[in-house]
């Protein structure tokens, strides 16, 4: 729709655009951002562009886009856009849910959208703007190559082929020629979002109260999903932190007979666990995600050979799944082993090598001895990083090499690794200080080094990181001659505001904030039994992690593309796990504690072991009928699924009997029908 | 449509039938056999061959009836047919699934019925005779009582109400007016299925060999789940039998070193289990049962205010769920729990007197000190065949009090009860004998003659039991005068099969079948460690009770309706549990055993038991991981699943679209769709 004149755009190139442009941008709106690589050639922005403004029959998106010249003067960015209309019946195509005037939530109609809860006259305001910005990401996603194109027109790549049926844009992205593609920012509800999230004037939501509703319609529901999960977890904590806060302050005499918090720490645990599973299907329930098991098509690195998808029919690369079983049981699966093994043997070495070091200054005491014993614990500290940040680059790997088809399993099984040896890395030092060395003062001592340490390595990597990534993108910036770079997006003209987003930083999902709950889960649950102020600390730093979680999503990384979810997918499982393991952990712990024997006097020391593994398979088994007897969903969510459920039994129903009222009209008049009658 | 003059009846007291009536019963083929008390009237009985014959739009079920006399003279009995036609515009309504030319199954509809995998052009062998019938109950279950009926007619039961939407059958049925409602059997497919299932002229079907698919369509999903349940896990048994036999073959030097064969049995009770999770989805997906989630009408004896139902808007009973909880937590849970302790109580009696008589025994050694020690033993029987029949009755009544809106519900409950005290009643005696006398001939021994007895008598109440059932069947029908009563039904005239029918037993369901196998499979897997031959006795008691399980529902029960089925519900979880106690009896009796001992030289005895914990909690997470890593469904069904659903959203999406061009035609003709085209 909009094409711009060659001429027009030799004059501009710095400032970016003149103010000509600026205006008829106004105008335009636009949505989505894409930036070639400086590999690409006119020929093929021009086409891709054309793509997306051709009409559906003709292949393209039907969409509208507008190419705009980059910094370095190459006609590199495409904005795109489209009117409400297309976005409504493109969320129509995509079978998206919307709450209708009667209360139901049920697939959208362009032809019903009278009846649509939040239905204007001029259609605005019925699709999120990062709703829409998503229908643009699926159409973008979903245009494909024809018959005749075999190949990406003006590009030398050699591996730039096309198949009839290849989505155009992942080609484009696995040759490198696609080098960014957000949606962007709305400055004025992100400076209203910033307002009611994280600025500290309210107290009464110091605990929780994020506006999850308002988040979800701004980043879509996988980051609101995660932020009320922390909000969830971090409510929860309170009733441990007040528990253990007055062990701490009415508990003098120095006993830690820790063991009553220890047990209810248990529980509370499934319980917790339980009733997140309740609010997150009534968010489901309200976003319209609950049990929507959306078809999903291929991921971008998936390779295979060019077949037939059974569940489509469309031609799509198959690969077999006995190759990728092989390959996760015989390659990835010992490998993880085996890393989980090095980890346990430089934590051996760790130990030895302080023990050694501990016993020369106990021998010669010295200075240097003194500072010696320092040496293993700074050089295994600077280990653990680089062997996690290797070992996650090896998990990658590996999970890639399992070419997974869809997004959802290669995240799965790429939590699954990382879990798997971030427990080996984290806390087994600890198991092996409780369960081998049995110096519980020491595990105390170690326990919340670890917990605070690493909560105050996380808040600044949240923050002073962040803040250096500003200070850098501010200077990139003003030497490119942009002078609003370090402005919040609302103070920034809007004709700049997608020059400035591009320096932005990409947000690469929710997957360390939950890696990072994990670890503090585990600390605070694993060893309840010798260290109750654990939950204090957690409880301390989710409150500022709320805010710089929040800050981190607002102002430093661009705005992600939204991805539906009906729940935290296998985390709600690993922290499961964990809540399993914690009982094993703390009744050992509390049946090794000296405190605990007098309580059982009399008995052997067998039968005292025997009682502590029956108290174990008994907190187990509670643990076990708790999760059976509440129920994953709240009555009034059950119910809806239940009436949609009906209503589309008997909506299919009506359809085979319109499908026979025709047959009947058509074909067989012999029948006698004449009793038959539809009730 | 058949209407029987008054004067024909009169003539016709015995034989039931003239030989003309014979003939034109000949032509009616009845389907489903309906008998009123002797209670009703005339009046009534009319009344409701009219509702079944009327035409849905006056409120009935459009299908043929037919009452005739039964043996006492009256017009008691009603036979219900209907033409294939019919039938198939109920399985329609019902949405009942087919398996279509093209491979899927899918549900079935009237007008595409020519594309349906076993489509004849009479219609004929489209249903199943056992889904005809089950077709013509739902039917009669959902005749409704209109605005002006708020009585049966012709009834002076006080409780005989009716209001707009109740339906009639059932309350026929609270109000004793309806006596039996069982569908008829067809005897020359019995005879052949008698064939197929338990003649044993063929040795290789010895184990397993059911014909599953033929079971199926003669007696339901729910029957055949069973028998194919029962199948899998006779074939299953065949491993630990062959490893059993070869211990107890060639182990004669007396040790008992079990643990190896233990500790497989742990693994393999998973291994089983799983695999049949999956040979169940690939039944339930030939069956079209799979992923089907029928809404349920309320239980025959479910009561409660009128009110509305929040799914499907109809006015019904309205129970609050609050209610049902009080009831589960503050009376039947309190009351198990009691119950079981009695049974804890009853046993230690038991167990002090044993105690005492021996303690005589020993001590006088007479005649009469022998019998006493017997005599313990003897009462202790009597009160447990007694004490499991009261809880029996206590369970139903309970859980009927709880007042559970489905059948489904109400089902498990009662399971969740009954396993709960069978469990203390069974089995705790022989935890007594292993944990507390310690004991380990004495529970091999216990162990061996509880399975070898219970099944004896198991076998004897399905054989002996009901050839007495029949020879009382035999007598009751020559008294009056019937003389086809000992034969099979393929030998009696078809006139006569109807009487013949009814005086045989209603089946009640599966539920004491499965119950059966849980006792065994506790047998079985409980105790590994102390007795591998256990294995050997429940694979030859099950290879008769196939056959046996078999015989009675051919030659002694009256023809069950079928039941749709998916699994095997609850039991799935309640084997699964005993497969974990398992691990915790075997293990716990692995330590215990002397012969272990020498294994674990030079550690403590501490050591030693938390050597036997962490292989406990190690087994206990391998049978964990493997029942998360073996697919729930073999990868075929899987993607025939993914197919459907794709399709169905594919045709929603299609539907949507035909919606819009019909508002684009009527309505908004300004807005532009020139671009737009549904690929």
């Amino acid at each position: 729709m909009f094409r711009r004149q060659k001429a027009q755009d030799e004059g501009e190139k710095e400032p970016l655009l003149d103010e000509g442009e600026a205006e008829s941008l106004a105008d335009f709106r636009p949505l989505v951002v894409l930036e070639f690589s400086s590999k690409t050639t006119p020929v093929t922005r021009e086409w891709m562009k054309s793509k997306i403004e051709a009409s559906k029959r003709q292949g393209g998106a039907d969409l509208n886009a507008k190419l705009v010249v980059a910094r370095d003067g190459e006609e590199r960015v495409l904005l795109v856009s489209a009117p409400q209309e297309r976005l409504l019946q493109g969320a129509e195509q995509m079978g998206l849910k919307k709450k209708y005037k009667d209360g139901s939530v049920r697939a959208f109609t362009f032809a019903e959208r009278q009846n649509v809860e939040d239905y204007t006259e001029s259609l605005e305001g019925m699709l999120t703007m990062s709703q829409s910005q998503y229908i643009i990401k699926v159409e973008l996603d979903n245009i494909r190559a024809l018959e005749a194109e075999n190949h990406i027109p003006g590009c030398s790549h050699p591996k730039a082929r096309l198949y009839k049926g290849k989505s155009i844009l992942s080609r484009m992205v696995s040759c490198h020629l696609l080098e960014k593609m957000y949606p962007v920012h709305n400055p004025e509800q992100l400076k209203r979002l910033q307002h009611d999230w994280y600025h500290l004037n309210k107290p009464k939501q110091l605990i929780g109260g994020q506006p999850i509703e308002t988040i979800r319609g701004y980043f879509g529901e996988s980051v609101a999903m995660y932020f009320s999960f922390l909000g969830h977890y971090t409510k929860a904590l309170l009733v441990p932190t007040v528990i253990g806060v007055l062990y701490y302050l009415f508990n003098e005499s120095g006993r830690n007979d820790f063991v009553i918090f220890a047990v209810f720490n248990m529980i509370w645990a499934t319980v917790f666990l339980e009733t997140w599973k309740r609010t997150s299907s009534a968010h489901a329930y309200n976003w319209g995600t609950l049990g929507r098991k959306v078809f999903e098509e291929p991921r971008a690195g998936f390779h295979g050979k060019l077949g037939v998808n059974p569940i489509t029919g469309r031609s799509e690369p198959v690969y077999p799944s006995w190759k990728r079983l092989l390959r996760i049981y015989c390659v990835s699966f010992p490998i993880v082993i085996l890393c989980m093994l090095v980890a346990v043997v430089v934590m051996m070495i760790y130990f030895w090598a302080e023990n050694i070091a501990k016993a020369k200054h106990k021998e010669e005491n010295t200075m240097l001895t003194q500072g010696l014993v320092l040496v293993p614990s700074i050089i295994y500290s600077v280990v653990i990083i680089l062997m996690n940040q290797a070992y996650r680059t090896l998990a990658q790997y590996l999970t890639k090499n399992e070419n997974h088809r869809e997004q959802s399993a290669y995240e799965n099984y790429l939590i699954v690794k990382l879990v798997l040896f971030d427990f080996v890395n984290c806390f087994l030092c600890l198991f092996y200080i409780a369960f081998v060395m049995q110096d519980m003062n020491y595990l105390r001592q170690s326990l919340a080094i670890l917990l605070i340490v690493q909560q105050l390595v996380g808040q600044l990597q949240e923050t002073l990181l962040p803040y250096l990534l500003m200070r850098k993108r501010i200077k990139k910036g003003e030497k490119s001659g942009l002078d609003h770079v370090s402005k919040p997006l609302h103070e920034i003209p809007r004709s700049k505001q997608a020059e400035v987003e591009s320096l932005m930083d990409r947000y690469e999902g929710t997957f360390d904030d939950y890696l990072e709950l994990f670890w503090q889960f585990g600390y605070v649950f694993l060893f309840s039994a010798v260290y109750p102020m654990a939950a204090f600390w957690a409880l301390a730093n989710n409150i500022m992690e709320i805010r710089t979680d929040a800050f981190k999503m607002c102002r430093i990384f661009q705005r992600p593309f939204m991805e539906p979810a009906a729940n935290i997918g296998a985390w709600q499982t690993v922290f499961e796990v964990m809540g399993f393991i914690a009982v094993m952990t703390n009744m050992a712990l509390i049946g090794m504690s000296p405190e605990i024997q007098p309580l059982l006097e009399g008995y052997t020391t067998i039968q005292k072991v025997l009682i502590f593994v029956a108290a174990e398979h008994l907190i187990i088994f509670i643990k076990v009928v708790l999760a059976f007897a509440i129920p994953d969903m709240p009555e009034w969510v059950e119910t809806q699924m239940g009436r949609i459920e009906y209503q589309s039994t008997q909506a299919l129903k009506k359809q085979a009997q319109l499908h026979r009222t025709r047959w009947m009209i058509t074909s067989a008049p012999s029948l006698d029908y004449e009793n038959y009658n539809h009730s």
